[in-house]
């Protein structure tokens, strides 16, 4: 069967010459007569892997020396414990932007951990949107500010950044190498890779170094991002395979090149918001300066018409499209993989729906 | 090329069945025109991966309903500190039994938590070797026994398991599903993958659910077994692929038969240590009884001779034989998919070796 478009918010589609390169030498890596997956995380050819990831990172992003790149086991809930466990300390509070679903989320662990300052709250707005930098309502000596680039589930994203005082961390989930943006604004980045860099089960953490300090004795080795930064991620055993898919997409990214893919990444985005404008059967459900470009939400006049479509289209190959069950609605996912060809396939799609079914 | 007899203690070999299974189907899982990778989690295909591999599991430990299998990011590594965060009451003490490096880090760990006592210590002894139960200096009322039942470094395992009061939890790293044993005894298990189950970065957990229940409510969702449980690993986007080659390895496991492997097992170890015993150039390191199964651990006569034989190893094919950094000296790991005629191809080196260099 030929490969389907995969419209998944994640796990999502990786580019098919990374699983091509996985898929060939997957009984033997590099002439070593055995797999990457089997092979010793402190040996030469694994080493190599981990640190081309390092590198490749290192270089997308443009960073200095003052940040390091890390791997984290168990994606980017993980990190909303992580975050406040490292970097809220007793007697302090934490600002966080309240965005959405993952915000959300991210809130939820922080107050499990200390105090927490709601500076915006745009989750219920209709249509779904994010606050201006001006709409902030910041803590003077916040242990740190905290977004979500992203919302994946609303669709709904930055476009700018705020200028903070305090520490700016993002969770960049669903968003992270679609553009490029000034890293030394962000004092700790995380990503869970199962959208634009990798498999599902692994963040990528981009922290400033200073940051990995701040934790107490007392918190376990596995949750201290000092014991990741000082070991480079090589403490424990890490995930070796997925840290290798991870260095095969980031390779691919590179080749592609960032503002390519930003480009790129734009125009599909703006392809299927210009089908959605142009018709009176499909609504997007965000205002239109903060609408995503990696998740394309929107709606059809019934949730009978909703089902049908992702029927139809799912047979002609054009899977994925449903919205998270939390929300209902379609969501198209463009992450940095998805083919162009697959845009101009449900926009098509969507054409020949609405005659039939408009 | 071919593929190498890797000695790896882990990542460590697996079955090349999985392995040629899993590169079949990479760019297309079953059918659905994207690769395993891709597929959502919530998905069909993903779903009948993930409940296989906790059927299959189920089925080889012969699990009553009492317990739940679970799948959590990070390793066992991750696991020394979620033990004691989910199970070591503040007022409470645990007891660990203290065999040598992984238990130590067990231990490290608890401390940090709550509590502990050492039940027994057997860390330094020379030859290595592990406590009987009659040994146990055991907590009236303690939270938990702790105890590590094949120690990977020493090359040091458990042979029969202790009966005791207090809720018996074990580290079973590197030697699950090598040989039958009564799962009622225990009350929690965990193994990384990466020895007999798939690959690094994953723990498989096995506990009695009404243990899931102990832990405080300001716990970290992602750190908490109940989480996992309730949400059958699904809380939050597992390491989907992980899961798959699990599952696979899991059905390959079933296959060969738990009866089977461990006589294998028993077969192959016991091979290897005739040798050790019928030389006086080789010298085994742990006291007999309590010798590992999973890890063959020896010496030769000088550093020199240990340094040249695993470079004269390496070169035919026998890779992986280097002692853990910390201890030195030479270990052959003989987890289950690892193949008979290895077994034979290390002894008849062996003796070469000796011959030519004794």
């Amino acid at each position: 069967m030929a490969r389907v478009f995969n419209f998944g918010a994640g796990p999502a589609t990786l580019p098919e010459a990374v699983l091509t390169e996985a898929q060939r030498e997957l009984l033997d890596f590099g002439g070593t007569g055995m797999s990457i997956i089997e092979s010793s995380h402190r040996g030469k050819a694994y080493s190599a892997v981990h640190e081309e990831a390092v590198a490749n990172y290192r270089q997308l992003l443009g960073l200095s020396a003052e940040y390091a790149v890390i791997f984290v086991a168990g994606g980017a809930s993980m990190q909303f414990a992580m975050v406040p466990l490292n970097l809220l300390g007793e007697g302090h509070t934490a600002d966080y932007v309240h965005t959405g679903a993952w915000a959300g989320k991210a809130i939820k662990e922080a107050k499990r951990v200390g105090a927490v300052h709601i500076a915006a709250d745009t989750s219920e707005a209709v249509p779904a949107r994010i606050p201006t930098p001006a709409d902030l309502d910041l803590t003077p000596g916040a242990a740190y500010v905290h977004l979500t680039s992203n919302e994946t589930i609303a669709g709904s994203q930055w476009k700018g950044f705020p200028d903070t005082d305090a520490p700016l961390v993002a969770d960049m989930s669903s968003d992270i190498l679609s553009r490029p943006f000034d890293v030394e604004r962000f004092a700790l980045i995380y990503a869970g890779a199962q959208k634009n860099l990798g498999p599902s089960g692994i963040a990528l953490v981009v922290l400033r170094r200073d940051l990995a300090e701040r934790a107490s004795g007392s918190l376990p080795a596995m949750l201290r991002y000092a014991t990741y930064v000082e070991h480079d991620s090589l403490y424990n055993t890490p995930p070796t395979f997925s840290i290798y898919l991870m260095m095969l997409y980031s390779r691919w990214t590179l080749k592609e090149g960032l503002a390519a893919l930003h480009a790129r990444n734009v125009e599909k985005a703006a392809r299927l918001y210009a089908a959605i404008d142009g018709s009176d059967f499909y609504t997007g459900t965000v205002a239109k300066e903060c609408r995503s470009d990696m998740n394309v939400t929107f709606r059809l006049p019934s949730d009978e018409l909703e089902a049908l479509f992702m029927r139809e289209a799912d047979a002609q190959g054009l899977t994925g499209l449903k919205g998270h069950r939390s929300v209902g609605g379609l969501r198209a996912s463009l992450y940095n993989a998805f083919p162009s060809a697959g845009v101009d396939a449900l926009v098509s799609f969507m054409k020949a729906f609405e005659s039939r079914r408009g």
